[in-house]
């Protein structure tokens, strides 16, 4: 594949205007995206794709900044799961995100400052009202699939409900039509790190000398990813494997294997993400609740749905677990929806939907056709 | 129960100075205690208790700082599973911790100020060194047990293997045999939670006119806690609930009760524990490793022990699981030790050991008969 360029799309028309679920009106605002492949004659062969709370609209391949991979090169490309040779495929960057839509460190054109906290606070709902007009700009009436996985899942579920003739199939990976209350609290308690560290200045900390609440956002990216790998996965990987020394150094530095790699797991996202889009994008899947226009009924939830659904769950993951995901299609399959939950062997836990290829590749390549 | 109080000794005999592993020696030092019931003639009713992380030596009945429950009246008292009226039941507070043992917050003898993190880095073994002369204080040669949940566990194996000879059973819940890459991950986290609070002032803020971190050791509270109970527990109390208002907030405030009830307890642990115990506690869970002196062999660290053991753990523990202790107990059972494990039904998970009565009430005095 060639080289891919983000391409960014500034949405001002009054009809773009997005009404958000807090009630204010969110415009201007900017898109920023990538397409792969070509779309056909007929543009039947778009699919969108949605991405994860750390993620960005930069799916596959290699990238104009000099990045070589993209964060689902796995199963985006020529032969792969979503095959770039037959279909359209376009990623956004969300709202409320940093990787080139508008979010809470985009300039306020009230102010002609940083957002910060002066942001609205969104949703997964808005996140996707903010896309909506992107397939209008592209062409595109009706998707032949929309996919995610983690929170990219809810994306998927929440277009599905409130576009249902705009998409023929959705497969939702590592997902859950709602945020449980220990997910919920992981996410409180991460939000509560960055607040908490002196640097984040209420939100307000773009143009402050000291630079952006760092240590706050690595505390909230070790929580998370500890969230994201299993129990065994980390015993494997880790187990109790000193990094450098062969005792412990009676310290609270960093003597075991796991630690170290916690840290650079918290020092490299500090380097590549904004302190306030955590905030933001944590709150929007804390909000998230597929069944929550139908007063928590799952099934007339998916009755108001047209798509056809695969649900790919992953056997050690905790944090969307399989049992989540097998009530998720029970009630879909309950409002008549054509519904199949595949449920993964993936040791690897909830980021398996990101770094392991099969079998979800035949099984996606198979609803696909 | 009479009203308890809390006992104090300070070890200072050179025979009493404890060669800890770190290498370093450390004497003086006070073990605050409290005992219940009576030793019996022939002292062979003895039972030495071992508290968790946050605990302390007032496991039962009223004490005379006017609170009026112990940490374990559940479990402790008169026809309880450890028997006030049979047994004569001793706990201390550890040493590194913040409840009148010797801990960080302690006056350094050298200094005349508090230790903050001058004071030593310490071990589980560590802690059980410094209970060890306290029982020759009391006249006690042996014990008819010693028992402990979470870290009280591992305090008690570290016992059984120090002290082969004095300890006739050992009664561990909710435990494990060494601390596993993830709940080292949580801890660091914890840790760094605190470390990264600027109150923390590299461990010396006992003078602080600012205060100790409590911000940082309420985030670390807030993570353990998170651990303690289990996902399931956390949907059944508080699920998706809101906390006062009918609707979302859109705002990073406290919208769920479970958001409510981690900011209480995150504040309720800043106003009864000390940062730096918590720092020091936390590292020496790290650091337990029941199998290190025998190359991570289990089988062979329980070959030279002596003592009956019972098992306890809970289903839907995941912080210390029953698969552990299912394979501790094989281990222990391989090495010829009588070995019972039982897994409790305890929808709770980790916490039930605290809370949870039956049925171990009736299997512990089964065993102690």
């Amino acid at each position: 594949m060639t080289p891919q360029r983000t391409l960014f799309h500034t949405f001002d028309a009054p009809k773009d205007a997005i009404a958000l679920d807090c009630g204010q009106t969110l415009t201007p605002y900017t898109v920023a995206y990538q397409t792969w492949g070509k779309l056909n004659a007929d543009r039947s062969n778009a699919i969108l794709i949605f991405h994860a709370l750390s993620g960005d609209a930069h799916v596959a391949g290699a990238h104009e900044d000099g990045r070589t991979e993209g964060w689902w090169d796995l199963m985006v490309g020529p032969g792969c799961a979503f095959d770039t040779d037959r279909f359209f495929i376009i990623c956004a960057n969300v709202l409320g995100g940093c990787k080139g839509s508008t979010g809470p460190g985009s300039t306020n054109p009230a102010t002609r400052q940083p957002y910060g906290t002066d942001f609205p606070v969104i949703t997964i709902n808005d996140m996707v009202r903010a896309q909506h007009p992107l397939l209008r700009v592209l062409g595109i009436e009706k998707l032949c699939a929309v996919t995610g996985g983690s929170m990219g899942g809810m994306l998927a579920l929440a277009f599905i409900q409130l576009y249902p003739e705009m998409a023929e199939r959705a497969i939702v990976l590592a997902s859950a039509a709602t945020n449980h209350a220990q997910a919920i609290a992981w996410n409180k308690i991460g939000r509560h790190a960055i607040m908490d560290d002196p640097l984040w200045r209420e939100g307000h900390y773009y143009d402050s000398p000291d630079g952006p609440p760092r240590n706050g956002l690595a505390l909230a990216r070790m929580i998370g990813h500890v969230t994201y790998i299993s129990e065994g996965a980390m015993d494997r990987k880790f187990g109790r494997k000193l990094q450098s020394a062969d005792v412990e150094s009676f310290s609270f530095g960093v003597d075991y294997a796991v630690e170290s790699y916690l840290a650079h797991q918290g020092q490299s996202f500090y380097e590549r993400f904004d302190a306030n889009s955590y905030l933001y994008i944590t709150r929007a899947i804390d909000y998230f609740d597929f069944a929550a226009k139908t007063g928590g009924d799952l099934t007339a939830a998916f009755a108001q749905t047209r798509a056809r659904l695969r649900f790919f769950s992953y056997d050690a993951d905790w944090l969307y677990s399989p049992e989540r995901n097998e009530a998720m299609t029970a009630a879909a399959r309950a409002a008549g929806r054509e519904a199949v939950h595949h449920k993964i062997h993936a040791p690897l836990g909830h980021d398996a939907f990101l770094v392991q290829k099969e079998p979800q590749t035949e099984l996606i390549r198979e609803f696909l056709r």
